[in-house]
């Protein structure tokens, strides 16, 4: 099958890829769109030494499931983590964090990226026929948003910074501004901008952030940078919760965090249920965010796309 | 009076400070016994360029209270953070985090190494008499201590990692033995592993932290070196609560926090009420980590004797 592969931190096209065979409690899942994230852009540069096809945004089709016949041709989106079951982390229902766990397109298991790709059956949600597929293939990095108020639930008239407002940092405000808080967004870039603007949601500029005057802070930059921001906007005693994931350390001064009691939540997936619960509401529409899209063969494209300042989602379409 | 006097990093006895003077709502207080603490020591290594008396852990009698005459010759020990009463932060109940604070022997207000000290009424708790000077002065460092259940409190049958035995690491490890869960305890000098031994305490050596073991991990070794421990041992999905203040900045893999999930809270001073019931129950009883007392003549040799490594509390008497 067609796939794009990378190892060595180098992307190239495949077409040699034999299709993957679904193995006890798996299906087969013919990918119908996929989306490209910031993490996979980070893969590329060295975030995680992944050999293999990149992807973990997508919406498809069940094309063989051994184990569960009657699932054959639903429309589907999948969970990405896939825990060995058998751990500590897993029989305490954390499986997201097994340490042994694949991650679709990350870690030890193919991804998006290709025709086909396999996951297990409990990964795989039936996606509602109202919900067309340039909108269920936001329900992974939708979920990953909305895990944020999964970690620490927004009280009302709190006071919310949002640092970033690409490819995710939209998805969060779009899930934030419906809440009874008083949210702002730092935006660097005119399409960004003019994206919340068409959200009714305040973007605002770096300078412009408020010292100290935010109850909670999301950072969800993708740089090193954001998380000193997200430092002078916290009050004493707030939240910080950090969403970006990059190569780099970062110099942390945690007696400042001591002094000043903030707390730092690390924050990554999210459960599916909510996310297509939202798709399907109608209350929030993330397709403005589409800036492209390609067909398989030209992924790379797609990639390079993606990683041009200022762009956020771009797309690539494998049926 | 007779104090100790810091400045530019340096101390030095004085004589010829004079007694303060009590301002509106505020009581002089005649110190009878203080604690020299970590902090203290810090302020000599430059964490924070305090120019005046150090000292914040102490138990003394109120000498002066034009306020209120009937709490005069109260033995009090002393909540240390004075709020301006004026900021959003105060308004909010926040007053440990009012950004004009004043805080006993470390900003703005001159502390306990001293014949004299003035403080709020509303910060100054009377001591049951069952409690004696050498437990009382144990109150500020038990409720930073105690600070770290109310800020999260602990599950039965958690697997809590303590980093660090010292000063207040040993606080923290008689708070915590008791409550239902498994604790084990980072201690490198063997007095400190004596200490917990004889509370009935587990210790463990540094290379037996158990990666990834623990659902909270406590960091209070007082060196950044703790937080590498505490991120080794910290399960994910768990938390690290910091309680170490130093003047370095930390290398921190802020990406793994986010893939890990974890959480960091920042933890300094606790309530009174709860570490005086703690005391006067006899639950606990710290004593043992007396390891010498000076005269307030002597401060210069308590700091020195608390600088040395391994050494626990050491006391400075006024009276």
């Amino acid at each position: 099958m067609q796939a794009l592969w990378l190892e060595r931190q180098q992307l190239r096209p495949r077409e040699d890829l034999p299709v993957p065979v679904p193995e006890s409690g798996e299906a087969l899942v013919r990918v119908r769109l996929a989306g490209v994230c910031a993490t996979d852009l980070e893969l590329t540069r060295g975030y995680y030494p992944f050999t293999g096809v990149p992807g973990h945004e997508f919406v498809g089709q069940i094309a063989a499931a051994p184990d569960a016949p009657e699932r054959l041709g639903e429309r589907v989106v999948g969970e990405i983590n896939v825990g060995c079951g058998l751990c500590d982390a897993c029989l305490a229902g954390r499986r997201n964090h097994c340490e042994r766990r694949e991650v679709l397109g990350i870690r030890g298991r193919n991804g998006a990226f290709a025709e086909y790709l396999t996951l297990p059956l409990a990964n795989l949600h039936p996606v509602p026929a109202q919900i067309p597929d340039e909108l269920a293939v936001f329900c992974e990095p939708l979920a990953a948003a909305l895990r944020i108020q999964e970690q620490r639930p927004i009280v009302p008239d709190e006071r919310v910074l949002l640092v970033g407002a690409g490819r995710l940092g939209q998805l969060i405000a779009l899930t934030i501004a419906p809440l009874d808080c008083a949210l702002a967004v730092v935006a660097r870039h005119r399409r960004q901008r003019d994206l919340l603007e068409a959200a009714g949601i305040a973007w605002i500029d770096v300078v412009d952030i408020h010292e100290g005057g935010y109850d909670l802070v999301i950072e969800a930059s993708g740089r090193p940078r954001g998380f000193d921001l997200a430092r002078h906007g916290v009050r004493p005693g707030g939240t910080i919760v950090l969403k970006s994931t990059y190569a780099d350390r970062t110099q942390v001064d945690l007696s400042r965090l001591v002094v000043d009691e903030v707390a730092l939540l690390g924050s990554r997936c999210g459960a599916f249920a909510p996310a297509l619960d939202l798709l399907q509401s109608g209350l929030i529409d993330p397709r403005p965010l589409i800036d492209g899209s390609y067909p398989l063969s030209r992924a790379i494209d797609a990639f390079e796309t993606a990683a041009r300042p200022g762009t956020l989602k771009v797309l690539v379409e494998s049926n």
